[in-house]
C-alpha cells in the first residue's frame, strides 16, 4: 500500500503533524528510531521542567516564612525527584502513543532512510522494510554539538542529556554556554545548593533575547551566588577544570562537573538525503514558507530546518505541512513566536528584540514598566520585581514583547496573540485583563 | 476654578479613569471618602489573594513530598499572614497615591455630595467646599448586602470585610453563599484546617459560571472535606447556629462563625442622585454603552451601574467614559470580559455560557479536554486534573471559554484576546503557544 504521509520522527513536530494529518483523514506512517516525543519529552523541554517544579517546591518552602508560614527542616531526595521525572515522560509518552493508536497511524519503531523519490511518490526503507508514501514529512529535530574544545576527548563532561540523569547533585559545575538550556540547569543547581560558574562567550547570557532582562537575570542569579563570565572563550578544559580567556587574561575554574550547552545542530545524518538531493540551509534542511523542501514531496519541520529550533516552532511547522499536503493554503509565520526560559524567576519573549530593530535601523516605540505594578504580582513575591517591556512599530503596532518575572512564561500568549492579530495598541487596549492577576502588567504598560 | 472632569470614588474604577483623563490633559479631581483603591485594594480582591497566597505555600509545603521534597513541619502564623496583608495594601495603596500625584490629580478625602447639574457643569460638595466640573464620573461601587434572615439583628456574624482582619482561624465557619467571594472564603479557611460549611441557594455553587465546572471545584472541596447543602434557603440564623431547608427538609449546622457571602449592592446612598435626577438600573445607576448617565454631564462606572460588579470592568468602563468626554469614539462591549475564582485550583471564564446559550437556543460547538493534556500541567500537578472549555458560534467563532486548573486566571486573557478579535477557530490555531506552557490547553482543546 501506499500511505498518504510518511513521518520521519516522532517529536513535537512529528507526532503533532501525525495527529493533525490523520484528524483530516490521511493514512499516516509515523517512524521514530528512539522514544515518541522526541527530544523536547524524553530529555528537554519537560524532564527539565518536572526537576524545576521540584525545585521551585524547594525554593518555596525556604522563603515560606516571608509569607507567614514556618518551615522547620526542607531536604530534597534528589532520586525521587528523578524517578517522578522518569514518571511524567512514562505518562505523557504513553499519552502520546495513545493518541496515535486512536488516529490509526501507524508506528514503526526504528531508523527510516529516503531512498528515493520521483513525481509521484517516496520510497522509504526501516527495519529492512520498503514503504511508500505521497508525501513525506522530514522531522529529525537535533542533537547536541559538541564543540572542539582542547580536551574535549579526555576529559569527563555531561551534556544536558546526563544532566537530566545524574543520581546526585554535584557540589560544583562549571556550564559552558549561558543560553537557555544553561541558565536552566543553572538555575536548576543553584536552587538545589550546588556551586555554579556559567562560562557564555557573548558579552551577555542569553543571546538572542532581549539583553536588558537578560542583564536582570544574571544580575538576580549572581545575587543567588551564580558565577558568571561572560565574552569568555574555552580555551581547554581537563579533568576537574575548565580554561577560558576574557579581554582580562587567562582564567580557569576548578569544577567537580563539567555540564556543555554550547547548542543543537540538525540530525541529517543517514537518513538519505543524499538519495534525494535535497537542498541545505545552513547546517539544516532548506524549506520555503510552505516548509517544502526542494523536493515537492518532501517537507521538513522543526529543528531539522536549523531555523527557530523550539518545539511549539516544530508543532506549528507541521500544521502547515500537514494543511499544504491537503491543499489547504497555509504559510509558515515566523514574526510571533514565543520563547521561553524557565528559571526563577522565568523570562518570555516574542517578536522583535530591541537590538534587532536597533541592528536594522527600525523606529520603534517601547512601553516598559516593573512587574510590581501588578498588585498579584507583589503579592505573590514578596521582595521580587521584574520587567515588561512591549515594542510598537511607527504604526504602533504591537510588534515585540520581553519579560522576566513569573508566570511570564504563561502570560506571553496574549501578546503573541496580538502581534498575530497585527493589533495596534488602541485595539490592544480593548482587552479586559482579570483583575487581579499578573498578566494585568502589560495593559499597565501599554497604557503608561 | 472649574475641573475638567470630578470623579467621585477611587476604587478601580476611578482611580483608573482618574490617572487616563489626566493622562491625556484632562484637568481632575477624585473624591474618596475612605481609602484610595476602594473595595477591591482594601477588602477585596487584594487582600483575598495575599492570604490565600500564603494558603497556597502552606498548601505547596504539606504536599511536597510528592516532588521529592521532604518538609519536616510546617504550620501558620496568622498574625503574620495578616500584618503582610496590611502591608501589601498600604505598599499598593501608596502606589495609588503616587500615581495621582505624578499626573496632578487632586484627591479630596471626604464624601462627594452632587448638588446640582446644568448644560455646563455639575456642582459637588464634599467637607463643607463646593466644587465645579464640565463631567462627573460616579464610581461609589457598592456595599455588601445584608439579607434579611431572621436571627440577622442579634447573632455575632461576619461578612467578607471582616473576614480578612480575623485574628485566629476559626475551628468552623458556616458559609452563606456559595458564589466567587463564598467559594476563595472556603478555600483558604480549608486550607487552613477550618470545618467549612457552604450554604447556597441555587442548585450549584458559582451560579453564573460554567456548571460542569462548578461542579468540578464542588466536588475538588468536598474530598477536601468541605460540606456542601445545594438549593438550600437559610431560615434562620442564632448564635453558633444556622438554620436551612431543602427539598428534604429542615437542617442545621453548628459553627463557630458565620460569614454572610450574598452578594453587593450598589452604593448609591447620599451622593446627591435625588438632586440631578438620574435614572435607575436594577438597584443601580442607568448608563448607556458610552457609560453617560441620563444626566448627558453626569457618566456613571463600575459596581453603581449594578452590572458587571467586577474590578476589571470598572477600570475599562473608566477607560471608556474617560474617553467618551475627550471626544475620542469608544463603546464599552461586555463579550469578553474575564471572571476568575481564586480557589485553589483556579476556575476563570469569558463570554458566553453553555448554560447562557441554551436558555437563548443559541447553537453552539463544544471543544474540551482535560487540563492533563497539557504536558506543564501534569509536571506541576502531581495527581490533579481540571478541564478547558472552548465555545464557538456557527460561524466558528470563538464566543466563550470555561477552565478550571491553575494558573488558568493568567491563560484566559488568550481567550478573552481571541473574543475581542471576533477570530475564527481558524484564525485562532494560528497562534503558537510556548512549549510546555499550561496555555498550550487551549491550542489543544481547539484541535482537539
Amino acid at each position: 500500500m501506499i500511505y498518504n504521509l510518511a513521518i520521519i520522527g516522532g517529536g513535537p513536530g512529528g507526532h503533532v503533524a501525525a495527529e493533525r494529518a490523520a484528524h483530516k483523514g490521511l493514512n499516516v506512517i509515523l517512524f521514530e528510531q528512539a522514544a515518541l516525543g522526541g527530544t523536547c519529552l524524553n530529555e528537554g523541554c519537560i524532564p527539565t521542567k518536572a526537576l524545576l517544579h521540584s525545585a521551585k517546591l524547594y525554593h518555596y518552602a525556604k522563603i515560606a516564612t516571608k509569607y507567614g508560614i514556618e518551615v522547620e527542616q526542607v531536604n530534597f531526595k534528589y532520586d525521587k525527584i528523578i524517578s517522578r521525572k522518569n514518571k511524567i515522560i512514562r505518562k505523557l509518552n504513553a499519552g502520546i502513543r495513545s493518541a496515535m493508536t486512536k488516529h490509526n497511524v501507524q508506528v514503526i519503531n526504528g531508523r527510516a532512510v529516503i531512498e528515493q523519490a520521483n513525481d509521484n511518490q517516496v520510497t522509504i526503507s526501516c527495519n529492512d522494510q520498503i514503504y511508500a508514501a505521497e508525501n513525506v514529512i522530514v522531522a529529525t529535530g537535533s542533537v547536541t554539538s559538541i564543540p572542539p574544545i582542547p580536551g574535549v576527548d579526555t576529559t569527563p563532561y555531561i551534556t544536558s542529556k546526563e544532566a537530566l540523569e545524574i543520581k546526585d547533585i554535584p557540589q560544583s559545575i562549571a556550564i559552558i554556554g549561558g543560553g537557555v538550556i544553561g541558565m536552566e540547569f543553572a538555575s536548576l543547581f543553584n536552587t538545589f545548593g550546588t556551586k555554579v560558574t556559567v562560562i557564555e562567550m557573548a558579552p551577555e547570557i542569553l543571546p538572542p533575547f532581549d539583553s536588558e532582562i537578560a542583564t536582570m537575570l544574571r544580575e538576580h542569579y549572581k545575587k543567588e551566588g551564580v558565577t558568571f563570565h561572560l565574552q569568555a572563550k574555552v580555551t581547554s578544559i581537563a579533568p576537574g577544570e575548565v580554561n577560558f580567556e576574557t579581554a582580562e587574561g587567562k582564567s580557569s575554574v576548578e569544577t567537580q562537573q563539567i555540564l556543555l550547552c554550547v547548542g543543537r545542530k540538525p540530525a541529517i545524518s543517514n537518513i538519505g538525503l543524499e538519495n534525494v538531493n535535497i537542498e541545505r540551509f545552513r547546517n539544516g534542511i532548506a524549506v520555503d514558507k510552505f516548509m517544502r523542501t526542494s523536493h515537492p514531496r518532501i517537507y521538513a519541520i522543526g529543528d531539522v530546518t536549523a531555523f527557530s529550533m523550539l518545539a511549539h516552532t516544530a508543532s506549528r511547522e507541521g500544521e502547515v505541512a500537514v494543511n499544504n499536503i491537503l491543499g489547504i493554503n497555509d504559510e509558515m509565520s515566523y514574526k510571533a513566536i514565543p520563547s521561553v526560559v524557565y528559571t526563577y524567576p522565568e523570562v518570555a519573549g516574542v517578536g522583535k528584540t530591541e537590538q534587532e530593530l536597533i541592528a536594522n535601523n527600525v523606529e520603534y516605540n517601547v512601553y516598559k514598566l516593573p512587574m510590581t505594578f501588578s498588585g498579584r504580582f507583589v503579592v505573590e513575591n514578596e521582595g521580587g520585581n521584574g520587567l515588561c517591556k512591549i515594542l510598537t512599530n511607527n504604526e504602533n503596532r504591537v510588534i515585540g514583547a520581553h519579560l522576566i518575572g513569573n508566570p511570564c512564561s504563561e502570560i506571553i500568549t496574549t501578546i503573541t496573540a496580538a502581534i498575530e492579530a497585527n493589533w495596534t495598541l488602541d485595539q490592544f487596549k480593548k482587552v479586559v485583563f482579570p483583575h487581579p492577576s499578573v498578566s494585568e502588567i502589560i495593559k499597565e504598560a501599554i497604557n503608561a
